[in-house]
């Protein structure tokens, strides 16, 4: 009987080792994700003198080289987000050949990969629900004498009834497009997720290229496959939101939207932030819901424009008019932390009511998804 | 006078030289593409001991090393073309980290750019002519009992009007979904760039993934970020093409489409070029235009599927209705040129009426970019 009880202590162990090792969901991608959150990576380099690891929110490793030229290393359990990575060959950066997922920022593109909560998917995986559609749509802009492109989710049903809809506008930031927000905010899973969960209201959103002397995202313009950057010419200057209107009167004549007030915001990061903030400041009639997710707030220096104007007055006008959420998010590392700490103060002593969120972190995409997944449960309600 | 004439002719020589090293539309990508179409490809590896270029239609190159430990190599002038690249560094394969462009086949990831042509740019190029909306539409499928997605271009001015489109549905290879045909294929572009200029006639064209075990391409199903690959349990056995109708419905019914037979296309590449013969082949009333690009023509080995029995009959059917176009194009390098050349023998014999294209070169986007260049204008005219 003892013996019999060995044999199962032991078997019990090896089917232990055997399923921290067992990758989770029995999807078999690159890098490995286990079933406790941890995660391997590999990367074969035979000839390689040194592989490091460089992952989001953790510091660079030195990975272990294994006899047959693999290098590995396993992190400790993992937050449910998402993460970029890379590997570092000799001093080169390179990317994991082995993961077709990536995403870029502004010229910089890096894998990546998701962790799932432990009970349930995280916000920003693709899950069994009904789905939006996403399109790429090119609007006229009368102001700007051009023809722009925007990215536009409609929710899951859109296509089936005569139903209107409320409208977010989503702005991207001073690195980004309109195609930011869908790869790095994950942005249409995080609608998908909310609104089949009934936690968000069915709702279109409208993520509008928010640099003014491109047409489109790099690639998706006739300006060809140039290297992107993160230098505009127009650059929060007052282009944007003074030719605003023309995103507006697209989307309000070619989706079926509900077009008043109390069924349109507006919210953005960094750059994006600073759109909607003076958007809605000088269209005080127009927004119901505003977003600033580690907004800029102040305007660039010698920049002159009526946009910038008068804010003071303008946002007393605006809250006036009560806005049904005035919502503002920054992490305690962000290097515009002070700038928000300002522009908060401010609107107390004014007594505009706003909701204030603080988190973690300084000027990053994990905030901003966080910040997304807070806000759009507090729409159209 | 004679030393004047001696500065003019080495200011021109050095011209000549400049022009040859500027790039072509000032355009500063990497790889850098040169007015004569010859490109420049540098990577920066100082402590690699061999660096080699992979380049699609021609023989791996060793690359040159500079003294700040910049590998390099330029080109012969190159035929206007898209072209995808990578490195293998000291016999590591990896992607350039300065190009942000990337086409995925299957879970291969590999760099691309594009050669325009010399008097006006390459139809896969974005110009700047109106462009249409791409979409990324789930749709209910009875007949497999889920939701699926496709892509789908709508052409520019659809979304003003009332006016009612024909219909192209274009389909994907064993290794491809319903993103192939806009990445690797550049669907969109050419059809905007063959509409703008009059050849061809606005369309919708509807792009689904004709893997039935997936529901959408990998990392946009609930399967999560999972690595891609080419076997499918179901593949080729006739549910795609059973289930088909479900495509059509949809599309008849959330789309402004025209649905009479003159007014709907069907093609595809490979096993997409299968789809299409089988489909048309099963519901002669459908299709007025066939498009077969380097089909499969014979089901695989012990398949039954009432979808493949009788193909003869079921052609001869087919071909008494008159298709307006049966269009089969193969390279002369293609592994299936001999299948397709059975089968044009066989139509040949029951003097069934046929476009038939051979080009050089074999299985290769190369050639269903050339084919469906080919097949566009003779749509619906």
């Amino acid at each position: 009987m003892k013996k019999l009880l060995l044999v199962a202590a032991a078997t019990l162990s090896v089917l232990g080792a055997s399923a921290q090792q067992e990758l989770k969901g029995g999807a078999k991608g690159a890098p490995s994700i286990h079933n406790d959150n941890s995660v391997t990576f590999t990367i074969k380099a035979p000839e390689a003198r040194q592989v490091r690891l460089h992952l989001d929110y953790t510091s660079d490793t030195t990975m272990t080289r294994l006899d047959d030229g693999t290098w590995t290393f396993t992190t400790a359990p993992l937050e449910p987000e998402l993460y970029r990575y890379n590997f570092i060959v000799d001093g080169v950066k390179v990317n994991d050949m082995n993961n077709v997922y990536s995403i870029r920022d502004v010229s910089t593109v890096m894998n990546m990969f998701i962790i799932d909560g432990d009970k349930q998917p995280c916000l920003y995986s693709v899950t069994n629900v009904a789905h939006g559609t996403v399109s790429q749509v090119w609007y006229d802009s009368p102001t700007l004498g051009t023809k722009r492109r925007m990215s536009v989710y409609t929710p899951a049903g859109y296509e089936e009834g005569h139903t209107r809809y409320p409208v977010l506008y989503l702005l991207h930031g001073s690195g980004g497009d309109e195609t930011a927000w869908l790869e790095h905010g994950r942005a249409a899973q995080i609608a998908d997720n909310l609104i089949a969960s009934g936690q968000a209201a069915p709702m279109i959103i409208v993520m509008p290229n928010g640099n003014v002397d491109e047409n489109a995202a790099p690639g998706a313009a006739e300006t060809g496959l140039v290297n992107p950057t993160f230098a505009h010419q127009k650059w929060m200057e007052g282009t944007f939101e003074t030719s605003f209107s023309d995103i507006v009167n697209y989307v309000d004549s070619h989706f079926r939207t509900l077009k008043s007030k109390r069924n349109r915001a507006i919210a953005g990061l960094s750059m994006g932030g600073y759109h909607s903030l003076y958007i809605s400041a000088n269209n005080p009639s127009d927004y119901a819901y505003v977003g600033l997710f580690s907004a800029a707030v102040t305007p660039k220096q010698g920049v002159q424009s009526p946009v910038y104007d008068n804010l003071a007055e303008k946002l007393k006008v605006q809250f006036q008019q009560r806005p049904r959420l005035y919502w503002i998010g920054i992490g305690e590392d962000d290097f515009l932390y002070k700038d928000n700490a300002q522009f908060t103060r401010m609107l107390d002593k004014n007594r505009m009511k706003y909701t204030y969120v603080e988190t973690k972190g300084g000027h990053e995409w994990r905030n901003w998804r966080i910040y997304l997944s807070q806000f759009l449960p507090l729409l159209f309600k």
